[in-house]
Parts: C-alpha cells; sequence; structure tokens
C-alpha cells in the first residue's frame, strides 16, 4: 500500500527524460555563456551549477537553476560583486536585480528561472565571508553522498510541500530542500525519516558528521556537515516540526496521495460569511499599507502578532486563534473570544498586611473592598471594545519598523468581506475547518 | 480628637442608670424564680447570671441576659436537660424553645429576652462535656479581671459593630463579645488593641495565659484562657479580620464617628438599576426554598457559593463578585464580567511529543491543530449563556443538604428588582458603591 502510493507520487514528481534534457540544455547554455563572459577577466574564476538541479534532487515542475560564479578570496568583495553583477547581466537579457546578504541576477531564459549567484571561493567554510559561499562547500557535500538516494530526496520534499512545511523562508520557517537531503542522508529514505521523526523530540539533535558544537535552543538542530557552528534545521518552528512529526505518524498509519497533493479549497465569500456565523466569534483584520520584502515583513508581522494579542489579553480580551499573512499587504487576523466586556473593572491590590501599599492602594482608588484577605479596586476599563483598544494602543506595541512606520486599518467580520478578492486563500485556510 | 470621639460613642452605648435598674431587676427576678424553682429539687444546683450583662459589658439597647442553671455532673444529660427545661418554662408564660448543641429556653420578660440554660458544673472546662458547660467559666475568668475595663469593651464592641465583624456567627464570621473582652483583656484599651492589630498577620497569636497547645490555621488565634486547646477567634474569617485592621489603620489615622455609626443606606429600585445599567455587568441571583437555621444555612450558602462561581469560571464565564444573604429566602447574588461566549471553545490537547496521547485526542475532536507544538481542538461549548450553565450545573455543585434538596429560582438584572422589596437591603449593600 504505502509502496504504491509512493511509486504514484514519484510518479507525479520525478522529471521525465524531456524535461531534464531542458534543465540540462538551459544550465549548459548559461554555464556556456558565463565562461566565454569570464574567460577574458585577468582574476581566475569558477562557474558551479549548484542546488538541487545540480544534484538531481529537483521537483518535475521547478524551473528554477543555481549557477555560482566563484572569485578568489583575494579579490575585494565590492569589486567580486561589482564585476560578478556586470557579467551575470549579460547571460539574458530578461534578468531582476535581487538581494539577499548579497547582490545576485535572476535571469530568464524561457520558462527557466536562473540565479546566478557571484561569491568567494573560500577554503573553510566555518570561516565564511558571505552566506553564499557555504553553497558551494554544501553541493560539494552532497554531490557524490546523494548518488541514488534522489527519488527519496524528492518522496520527503513533495511530502513537505504537500503539509505546508516546505522551505525555510521567514513565511514558512519550514524545511530547506537541503535540510531534506541532510535527513535522507541521515536516515537513508524518506520512509525512515518518516518513521524516525515519530520520536523527535523538541531539541533533537542530528550531528552526521559527529562534528557539531551549536548551542542554540531551537526545536530541531542538525548541524551542516560543512561547518560545525551551524543549525541546517535554525528556520524550522516549533510547529512546523510538530505538524511534520504529526504528519509521519498519520501517513505510516495512514498512507494516502493527499499529504503530498492535499485538496486546496478557497472558500466563496458566502462560505466565510456563514463560517463566521457558525463560530459566533469576532475576527479582526489589520491591514498595514507597508510594503517589503517577505523576509523583512513577515518576521515583523509576527512580532506585531505577539505583541498585540498579548495587549489585547491584558486588557481583558480573550484571543481564540491568529495568523498573518503577505502578498500585497502584510496582514493580521485574530478571532476573538471575548471582545466586548463592561465597563467596570477589578483590579487586585495589597494583601491587607502591607501597610503602606495598602495606603497607596486606597488613596488611588475610588471603590475599594476586602476579598480572600487582599485589597481590590474597581475601576473603569480602559477599552470595553477590542476594536476601540486596537485602535489606540496598535502604536504602543512592538512591531517592526515598516509596520511602525505605517498606517493601517481594522476590519471585522461583515467588513473582512469586503476584502474578500485580496485575501480569499488567506480567509479560506484561516477558516478552513468546518466547525459544527 | 480621639478622646471627644470616644466619649461620644460612650455617651451612646453605655447604658445609663435606669437601665442598669432595669437589667439588675430583670435578672433578679429571673433568679429568685429560678432560686424558688430549684428549691424543691433533690438535686443541688446552682443559679448563675452570665455573660455581658453579668459583668457590665453590654451594650445600651441590648435587652438580653444570660441565666445558666448548673447541674452536678453525676446526673445524667437527658435527666439535665429534661429538668432544667422543666424549670426554664416556668420563668415565663411567653418563651420560646432554643437548640444549639443542647436545648434551652428563650424567655420573654417585658422587653427583655432571658435565655435560661441548663448545663453542667465541671472542673475542668478543657474535659467539658458539653460547649455551654464551658460558659461558667469564661464568666468566672472574667469578672473580676474585666473589671475597670469596661468602657473600652464598650467601645470595641460598637466599633466591631459598627464596622460589620460583630459576632461570631456564622452569618458574620466575626468577633464574639467574649473575644472582644479578651482582646481589651490582653492590650489594656481600645486604642491599644487598635494599634496592635494595625500590625497583625495572617496567622497571628494571643495567648494570655500562656498555655495554648492549639494547632489550626485560623487566620487569628486567641487561645481560650480557660481552655488551652480551644482558639476563641475560629470563627473569625480571613476578611472580618483584615476589615478590623483596616478600619484601625483608618480610625487612628483619621478617628470619626462614623466607624461606630455608619449611615447605612437603603437604595431605592430605581437607584439599583441605574448601578446596573452604570456597571454594564450583568447580576445574578440565584433563590432557594429552603429553610433552615442560619447557622445551618449560610455554611451551605458559603459552600454553594464557592462551587457555583468556580463552576461558572470553569465554562469560561468570569465572575467579578458574589455575595450571600440569608433572611426569608437563602440568596446567592454572582455579578458577571462576562457571561455569553461564542459557541466555539477551543480546548488545549497534548504537547506534539506525546504519540499515544495525541493520537486519542485526535480520535476524538474533529478539529485540530498545532500550536505552540501542543494539539488544540474546537468544539462546541457547552453553555453560551452563564445563565444556562446554572440552570443546568447546579445540581452537580456541591452545596450542603438543606440547599441541595430545594428547587430554586435564577433572576437576572431587571428581573432581580422584581423581588426588590425582599431584598432591598441585600441588594443596597450589594451595589452600594457608586461606579462611576
Amino acid at each position: 500500500m504505502i509502496e504504491e502510493v509512493l511509486e504514484e507520487v514519484l510518479r507525479r514528481i520525478k522529471p521525465g527524460k524531456e524535461e531534464r534534457e531542458e534543465m540540462k540544455r538551459v544550465a549548459e547554455e548559461v554555464m556556456r555563456r558565463l565562461g566565454e563572459l569570464t574567460k577574458e577577466l585577468s582574476i581566475p574564476v569558477e562557474i558551479q551549477l549548484v542546488g538541487s538541479a545540480a544534484r538531481d534532487t529537483w521537483l518535475s515542475g521547478n524551473r528554477e537553476l543555481d549557477v555560482f560564479i566563484l572569485f578568489p578570496p583575494s579579490v575585494k568583495e565590492e569589486e567580486m560583486e561589482r564585476i560578478g553583477l556586470e557579467i551575470a547581466r549579460k547571460v539574458s537579457e530578461d534578468y531582476e536585480e535581487m538581494y539577499a546578504e548579497h547582490p545576485y541576477i535572476r535571469a530568464k531564459i524561457g520558462e527557466w528561472s536562473v540565479d546566478i549567484v557571484p561569491c568567494f571561493k573560500i577554503d573553510d567554510p566555518s570561516k565564511r565571508i558571505s552566506a553564499v559561499d557555504r553553497t558551494p562547500f554544501h553541493n560539494a557535500y552532497l554531490k557524490e553522498r546523494i548518488k541514488g538516494l534522489e527519488d527519496e530526496v524528492l518522496l520527503l520534499k513533495q511530502f513537505m510541500k504537500g503539509i505546508g512545511v516546505y522551505g525555510a523562508e521567514s513565511k514558512v520557517q519550514g524545511f530547506s530542500g537541503f535540510l531534506c537531503e541532510l535527513l535522507i542522508l541521515y536516515y537513508g529514505s524518506f520512509l525512515e525519516t518518516l518513521k524516525a521523526a515519530r520520536k523527535w523530540r523538541k531539541g533533537t539533535r542530528i550531528d552526521i558528521e559527529g562534528h557539531g558544537n551549536y548551542d542554540g535552543r531551537d526545536p530541531l538542530i542538525v548541524i551542516d556537515p560543512v561547518d560545525p557552528k551551524r543549525n541546517a534545521a535554525a528556520a524550522v518552528s516549533l510547529d512546523s516540526m510538530a505538524k511534520f512529526v504529526d504528519a509521519a505518524r498519520e501517513f505510516l498509519s495512514n498512507p494516502s496521495l493527499k499529504f503530498f497533493f492535499p485538496e486546496k479549497r478557497v472558500l466563496s465569500r458566502e462560505e466565510i460569511k456563514e463560517r463566521m456565523r457558525e463560530r459566533g466569534t469576532l475576527t479582526v483584520l489589520i491591514l498595514w499599507d507597508a510594503q517589503g520584502l517577505e523576509e523583512i515583513i513577515y518576521p515583523q508581522l509576527r512580532k506585531a502578532q505577539e505583541s498585540i494579542c498579548s495587549m489585547l489579553q491584558r486588557n481583558g480580551f480573550r484571543v481564540l486563534r491568529s495568523a498573518v499573512h503577505y502578498s500585497q499587504k502584510p496582514a493580521l487576523l485574530i478571532e476573538l473570544e471575548v471582545w466586548k466586556l463592561p465597563k467596570i473593572e477589578k483590579h487586585l491590590g495589597p494583601f491587607f498586611t502591607q501597610e503602606v501599599h495598602a495606603e497607596r492602594f486606597k488613596k488611588k482608588h475610588r471603590i475599594v473592598y476586602i476579598e480572600n484577605g487582599r485589597y481590590v479596586a474597581e475601576r473603569e476599563r480602559k477599552y470595553t471594545d477590542a476594536r476601540d483598544a486596537l485602535r489606540e494602543e496598535m502604536k504602543n506595541c512592538s512591531t517592526g519598523r515598516n509596520l511602525k512606520n505605517s498606517s493601517f486599518k481594522i476590519l471585522s467580520n461583515e467588513e473582512i468581506l469586503g476584502v474578500y478578492d485580496e485575501f480569499s486563500e488567506f480567509l479560506s485556510e484561516f477558516f478552513h475547518a468546518r466547525f459544527q
């Protein structure tokens, strides 16, 4: 049964002969162009195809290549970047300039997207100059070792993708392709990885080379085989890890294609309205005007989420769930269990024996009585509606530079349906499960 | 300033010459009648005037006397009770039979109420047969010692009365008259008692005779000078103690007659309605049909209060305050901060690593997701309105026999005003302080 499922998955995700040849053709073309362009340089550079395409571990339909231009470390950083980009820009007329830790070029060649990345060729990846300088080492480490395990890597990647934890980017906080390859290398196969994951604990540590000296507190620790100080699973959040462990258990007892290819249903405006009604809660959508890279905005959104939810709780309201999203606009959804409160609020004071505190407390508050030996005051609540608290207190919540300086609006329940078109997927995911 | 206040208080509460003579006359009359009635008995009995009247520590207007008939311990208990009551019934034609630990007679003589109590004359009060047998020892202990301190006792009693903590009965859970006398004996005067109380702690221990071996955990411990195993302050609740400590501090810095003679304002129906509106809360009044002695009903009401309030909290509602009362009917008032909730409820499950629990949890609940590494289920809330929870769950709350077996009704806000006449004082006390 499991075997049949995996066979069917591979049939769907493994690049066919045609696709492989196309990839090869594009890669060779890019390498050839770059070879020509760098021939005349006075500096000796190397051109390398890296990433999953280089190791036959890319998923069918994924038309992305990574080509690195390696400079000797004697070259100055600015020189490396300047010359590297100059050359990269000439590979295709259709390109974008991108920026991660350093600038690089994303060239379009037909339907293929090729990242051309200048970097340094260094000796020791633990003494790297820049994060990208480590990539060729990863490639060198995996290239021979992963041979024969490519299908297992593909299965694991698609599984992660299907359950929504594939990718180390801030949006997903999940498992990178590189991490998937390391897990397959360590456990030997897709199924062995799943079987092992069932027993993962918070803080589980995998160290293939047995050389790790990483001492962070991440939920999952997979020591980078080329850099003992680095956790290749640092991006994996506790919830991504838990989702994977949970899915591993589920799949092993009930193997099914749906883990790899889940149905994604987009709910209609009417369906979302109906679910709001059924739940009987108040859902609030906060929309900021800020723009920026996902890698910048998502961490700010998560910070805002935590700060805003705890502000609401502090003011007596009760948060049921919340979620963040960024496509056109940074968005935070909060579902509230309690969003309206009476004017009056109870405020606990000192124990009756604390004379000085008691005196101060009684001077400060008008209505004071004693309950269980403690002074208790009644005072006017600052906000009786969670929406007012949001409007007034957002400025005091810690978010991040972009969100902080951005204007925002607050929509609730029916009002949210007014921006349905923009957020249909986000709202569908949030209201996915049917209550009742 | 303080002296003037105390003088004025004494002027109002100290029985005048006429009142004292009246008391003496009634007491002598009762003693004489009892003397005659017992003269013909074959058993040697003693007649004793005990209590505050016997020691000149009764408050003006308090027309109560305690007269004890002491039997030798050789008499059988039933004999003592039978003969004692038979005699006591003959003192006045107007009498009631009462019952505490043992039966006694409450005789009416003019405006005076005279408790005639048969008891044993024992040697050692720590080996008493019945609680009343201890009373003559208390009288004997205090009679000479309290001489000269009568005014101080009166002041303390009136102070306790004014701030609402006078009396050891279950309704008040406060300071008995006997305890007030002990405190005066120990501290020497009313003002010294107040000064000392400012520093009282939870568990403060006073042992006049230095012979105590009481090891209970009561908030205040005053060892009975005639029974080292007994706490004469056992009835004092933490809140009664705290109220007295608080009032002591307040009075010493701002002496005023209002501590002794507080204004008791009864709010009109309209005023109570207005306060409910201002507060914006929901107040619920639970009325039982049960009848019984205060000493039976009040403990049950307090038990019900705790059990019902925690049931409400367990179901997601939030209780602001509550209070109990018993005059015509046992009554429990509960003011709620949150009394309506959405249909949906969040239910925390196991951490993702607990495989067996996780499986069980997921089988049990339909909507399950992972949050902070824990499984979380959404389920239908049992009660979305606190009043429904009350109607359905009262039968599972631990109250006490009388309340348990009694029918009850639940009124809220405006409905409560429908029984205003019956509960005007209780409601006024509850809504006394003006919010806003």
